[in-house]
């Protein structure tokens, strides 16, 4: 059987073409073995079309990019642009036009990986956090700016449609783990509107799954867990912010956002899911082949599982678990890093 | 010379009283010998009035509590208390009332303390969080509360007075510091009508205080920061909400929230500041003389400092500091911990 699949890749800025390229390369191998094509169209979006056409992302290229399967994406943002324009105009518009409302964020401590963390235990779980509401939905403005009277607000806006629809991805994800446990993560005791909109749609969709453990913490007290006992933590469900936070923490304890993947799914696939490693541009690196492109291969792991294909994806995260293990601390180039889980993946393909 | 001072006293709920007894043993201590007095006035504030009298802080009560030199807090909120009805009632009320703007939180690993980092590194920071704008301001909604078509806000509100007046304190007390370093953490690629706010304001401060380094995180990074690097820190200034979530994170690295103090300070001094431990009621070990009284303890310390008994408080770090070195980890009573710290600094005070 060949099943074959549009790929929009939007490689981005500063390292994001370095990792891209060896998670086409990852994908490639296991694609072609699993008799899979991905038809890839590239889009240049980022720093240097913004700087040259004022281009963040055109409704033409959003729409174009609409009509693809799933997207592939290496980072965006670099310090010539003002903080926020690409951010806003290019990632999160994506993510709120494809209603990626399922932002996906395994946390995983593979054998052998460098944590900080002196014990750390057994860390495996997920985070589902919202992407299309919250804090995030750009709803804030400033008056009088640059004047001693300037004001300037932030809404977070959350609605039950938005927030039942996440708890029950995440419930059901919860569920079908070995230990089903579910905590929802916010701060219903000072932002009490939102996090109580958050805590009783929990509770009632907590009926519709009788057999999932259900806690909640606060977001301060998680990340004191995440230091202390991030082993407690199975499936985490959280606001768009507060997901943001506690994935950046939980990528540093798992060996560092060079291993952190992610997917912005869209669960009714009304619109292509699109996956992208948890790290940012990094431009102090970029073009010294020095990003570690493990966690743009595992986001491609996490495209292939959406896909349906989580025999190909398991492939990907045994070839990188097995790259990780012979590590041993010494540095590799991006491409080194690349050639040798596409090997792995090949040699797993090969012999099974 | 004899100073007196009139504190207000409000132990709270759960682990409040017990922990506040400690501190006020050790506070006694050093007021005698340095011929100071505090006359106290407990207020009964809290869940059990609450449960009473539906009452959280009374206007009276409040004028009263305006009226003395400074405030010792327990802890506050319980279970069978409605999430945020103390918490916003009570404790974020007597902060925003008596415009406690800089809510001051110093992180230092002590010798001997049991930290959860493997490389933890020279860890000695303050975080300058904001007390009485942002997220924390109580300006959300809700509508159609309880249906499918709920929709709920909270807003951030910011104002340039507010963020200029809590950004100048921390440069003047990063410029007061060895390193005279102070880190921004924000997220003004998402928040950017806030987050500009806090990022033009750095900008037009620094420039007040030159022999002061300033950098910028994003709150996501400071927290792999605070996993990966703690030690790079000297002053970080933030808002409200993130200030609350890194501090969490800052006590879980040095120690646990056992040991972190915190001041909500007015610098101005135009009311009362306020003194508590980083940690909540901690409900479920209440009563049962387990809880570690030294963050309680170390806030007399801040409260002294404020007060601008410098040296009494150094003598409370120090005896703690002792007393820290010495646990070994045996677990010690409530009292152990007061009567151990109290007779240090009655020793260090016999010996001077
Ligand atoms: C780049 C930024 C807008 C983004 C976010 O805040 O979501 C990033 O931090 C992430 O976690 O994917
Ligand atoms: C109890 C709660 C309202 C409070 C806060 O969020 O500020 C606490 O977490 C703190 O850090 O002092």
């Amino acid at each position: 059987m060949t099943s074959s699949y549009s790929l929009a890749v939007v490689a981005g800025d500063g390292i994001g073409p370095e990792v891209t390229d060896q998670a086409l390369k990852v994908l490639d191998v296991v694609a072609q073995d699993a008799g899979l094509t991905f038809e890839r169209t590239a889009y240049d979006l980022g720093a240097r079309r913004w700087h040259a056409t004022g281009e963040t992302l055109p409704d033409s290229v959003l729409e174009e990019i609409r009509g693809h399967d799933a997207i592939l994406l290496g980072a965006v943002g670099d310090p010539s642009v003002p903080s926020g324009v690409l951010e806003r105009g290019l990632l999160l518009r994506l993510r709120f036009e494809l209603d990626h409302y399922v932002n996906l964020r395994p946390s995983k401590l593979f054998p052998g990986v460098p944590t900080p963390l002196a014990d750390p235990g057994d860390i495996d779980f997920v985070v589902v956090r919202e992407g299309t509401e919250g804090p995030y939905v750009g709803n804030g403005g400033a008056i009088r700016v640059g004047t001693p009277q300037e004001v300037a607000t932030e809404v977070s806006l959350n609605t039950a449609f938005g927030v039942e629809r996440v708890v029950r991805d995440a419930f059901a994800r919860a569920q079908a783990r070995p230990r089903r446990k579910l905590t929802l993560v916010h701060k219903n005791n000072v932002l009490v509107h939102a996090g109580h909109l958050w805590s009783r749609t929990v509770d009632a969709v907590a009926a519709e799954f009788p057999d999932v453990t259900v806690d909640y913490l606060h977001v301060d007290a998680a990340t004191i867990f995440l230091a202390t006992d991030p082993a407690r933590f199975d499936v985490i469900v959280t606001d768009n912010l507060f997901g943001d936070i506690l994935t950046d923490l939980a990528a540093a304890i798992t060996g560092g956002i060079g291993l952190a993947a992610s997917g912005n799914v869209n669960p009714d696939r009304t619109s292509p899911s699109m996956f992208e490693p948890v790290h940012g541009s990094a431009p102090d690196i970029a073009g010294q082949s020095k990003a570690d492109p493990t966690a743009a291969i595992l986001s491609a792991g996490l495209l292939l599982e959406h896909l349906g294909h989580a025999e190909q994806a398991q492939r990907i995260t045994e070839a990188v678990e097995a790259d990780i293990a012979a590590r041993a601390g010494q540095p590799r180039s991006t491409q080194e890093v690349g050639e040798a889980i596409a090997s792995r993946v090949a040699g797993a393909v090969s012999v099974a």
